[in-house]
């Protein structure tokens, strides 16, 4: 039991680090075996199917995410300090994954791929600016924000300035990158705080 | 000669439709011999390789979007007028292609791999942020914005908000997708204009 787990860990790992490579579509079972060691019909006792692997690939990143980014920003003060530390944390987890953030990836490469991978990440997607509208909700509860703000189209800006911060960073290796992503955050929120 | 022409786009039409659904880098030439009813030698008669086909198909997009986008933009006046046109013929472009835009996706396949591919995809992308943060500037010649804009945080906010647009439309096909892009635009103009 604990050997298969740690197989398949193994094999999330290095499924990770390839497709932060090919993508997540560029992936194959054949290739994946052949980087593990292990036979094909060792790497299907874990996977049975390309689709599984991507969708357990997904929740796993989506399981990290929370750890990395939503839990450290809940432990936060309610309102403001948690929407600065849900971006912060947003930023540092992008930044420090290898091949960038496999969400991203995903959607682009995802979204004319009907089926249940597709489905997954949609929903993934949606819970995320769920959240986003719901941490500056919170901000309008607590007198940060004006009470008129429209808290979907907030989250629509922060995720707005994330994709463009992944691309700058990610692609055009910007060493502003950050600093503009700041910027644009801070701005954002300073529209959205109370105006005397 | 205009024969050879012919045959030349349409191979470049059918590797468009590929692309949309396998990515630029899913494309395969044997596939998109068979999808054309030619044979592998008459394919590579045009293209003797897939990175000199998906160079080609970039180039080939980057003229479109000049056509489409930049050159009808340039024909409105100076300043606003210009930069307002731009965005709309921007949004314009992403939701006429039926694949979205190739170049969101090349962004998000290629930030990875190093290669004369991924270097034209970086160059047209710097390329854009130039077009944005020089047509924000002339707003500011006009007297449209203000004279302390940081056009280029300008320019990496309006690629802000075609992503998030991107992502929304054709990953989530919120309906309101075109709404929030052009309200997040309407603010960021607001915020960049002349302060009484």
């Amino acid at each position: 039991m604990a050997k298969g787990l740690q197989t398949r860990e193994r094999i999330l790992d290095t499924a990770f680090r390839l497709a932060a490579r090919e993508g997540l579509d560029g992936l194959s079972l054949s290739t994946l075996a052949g980087e593990l060691g292990l036979s094909k019909s060792g790497l299907f006792a874990h996977f049975t199917s390309k689709e599984e692997l991507q969708l357990e690939m997904l929740r796993e990143a989506s399981r990290q995410f929370v750890d990395m980014v939503m839990t450290p920003a809940f432990q936060k003060g309610r309102g403001l300090p948690r929407l600065k530390a849900l971006f912060d944390n947003w930023r540092q987890w992008m930044t420090s994954l290898p091949g960038g953030c496999i969400f991203v990836a995903a959607s682009a490469e995802l979204d004319d791929r009907e089926g249940p991978v597709r489905a997954l990440v949609v929903e993934q997607q949606r819970e995320l600016l769920k959240a986003l509208a719901r941490t500056a909700r919170i901000c309008v509860e607590e007198g940060h924000f004006r009470a008129d703000l429209d808290v979907d189209q907030f989250a629509f800006d922060v995720l707005g300035i994330y994709l463009a911060f992944h691309e700058i960073h990610r692609l055009l290796r910007e060493p502003r990158a950050e600093q503009r992503a700041r910027r644009s955050f801070a701005r954002l929120v300073e529209d959205a705080e109370i105006r005397q």
